[in-house]
């Protein structure tokens, strides 16, 4: 069966998150019904990140086996014109054919996210639904100092949902950068791979320190604690998009 | 009475244009039914530039003159949480107490717009209410030098929607730059006023020459036709935005 990889966008806001499920609209489920509609072919697809429910992409990447070869263009504008129909706001950027070994999750050497504040006293309008608002005036040196104490080789138990199912919560935090621009504050986080929930743990104990609430040595102290009740607030989904895989 | 000087943002999706209307939402009146729900007065709000249904604004400018002598935070904070109560994708961003000859409409000395175009084959989800989504790859530079024939004094009537109610069809077109980064093509445009639907006549306009249908000397035509039906396409509302009304 040929295999195909997809790269997908989508605007996150009206689905329960990237996994499937039974009486909720979600991004898989999108896609799957969309190349059912296309195929005829109940297609179970693959996902790099199982991101949650709000959280938006603009690189995600899946992949899934079809029976006939068709070409890749034919089913990214065969699944996009399903997907529009639908009414949904999920497209395939790029379809691309790929080996039997290719696995979306699997395959992954490394993961990019964007987490975004604006930092201002009004309440946001056209970025409403993609960034986190945060009123109180925040410190961004403080926080990408801050943030430089979760880089590297950790256990992150502290910023790991409870519903986390990875075996172990080691992870290799790669970079972890806070910049601003104007009422814009970005986290740029990249690892291999994350735990449920860590970037916008991660964020929400920054923003902690950003607003003088904590100090790098409270971070520090959260992390090595590796007890979930010492993180900071977990931030809003809206702010986070998963902007890139790499493989 | 005091007159206070209001400089809004809004998600312009849902509304039918600034003016107030009888029978639609728009912003003048959510912004009008707030100040009212706030301070009981019925308030008639001047604005800088009547944006059409869908158009957004990060800078418009209003003023409207109130009975009591409100410190211009509270009635920033005030009207912004009438607002958000409300569901209107509308915000004060600042307010501030001026003088009675200042009037928004009629004092500002230059408007800026900026036009997006989101140029690639996948249809839009992030973008989708907040640009114009345009498969065929368009070419920049040929859209700017474009441009620049449209720049100057000119009688801009082929640019002009019929229902404009500007007495003159001549004005003053002062900047209109056309920039790509990556597939984001922006179309900035200054003038000290434009006429109804002007900036989205000349962005479908240059869509034509990007395109290749359309060559700078059509444009030369077209504009010297003083011909409305000279025009090219009007670009839809959503890529279009109001960034700053200058005083």
């Amino acid at each position: 069966m040929p295999r195909y990889r997809l790269d997908i966008e989508y605007d996150g806001t009206a689905y329960a998150g990237w996994q499937r499920q039974a009486d909720q609209p979600s991004v898989q489920g999108a896609i799957e019904a969309a190349l059912f509609a296309f195929c005829r072919e109940q297609v179970t697809l693959g996902g790099a990140g199982r991101t949650d429910a709000g959280v938006h992409a603009t690189g995600q990447v899946a992949h899934c086996d079809l029976d006939r070869d068709w070409p890749a263009n034919t089913v990214r504008d065969a699944v996009n014109a399903h997907l529009q129909m639908a009414g949904e706001t999920v497209v395939i950027l790029d379809a691309a054919r790929v080996g039997p070994d290719f696995d979306s999750r699997f395959s992954a050497r490394g993961r990019h996210y964007l987490y975004r504040i604006v930092n201002r006293h009004p309440p946001l309008t056209l970025e409403r639904n993609f960034a986190w608002h945060v009123k109180k005036e925040l410190d961004v040196e403080a926080m990408h100092r801050a943030a430089q104490r979760l880089v590297g080789h950790h256990d992150f138990t502290t910023f790991r949902s409870v519903r986390c199912q990875s075996k172990s919560p080691e992870k290799t935090l790669d970079r972890l950068d806070v910049t601003r621009a104007g009422p814009l504050i970005e986290i740029r986080a990249s690892a291999r791979s994350f735990l449920h929930n860590q970037v916008r743990s991660m964020a929400g104990t920054l923003k902690r320190v950003g607003d003088g609430g904590w100090s790098a040595d409270d971070v520090s102290a959260a992390l090595a604690a590796r007890d979930r009740t010492a993180c900071g607030p977990v931030a809003p989904p809206g702010g986070l998009c998963l902007i890139k895989v790499d493989y």
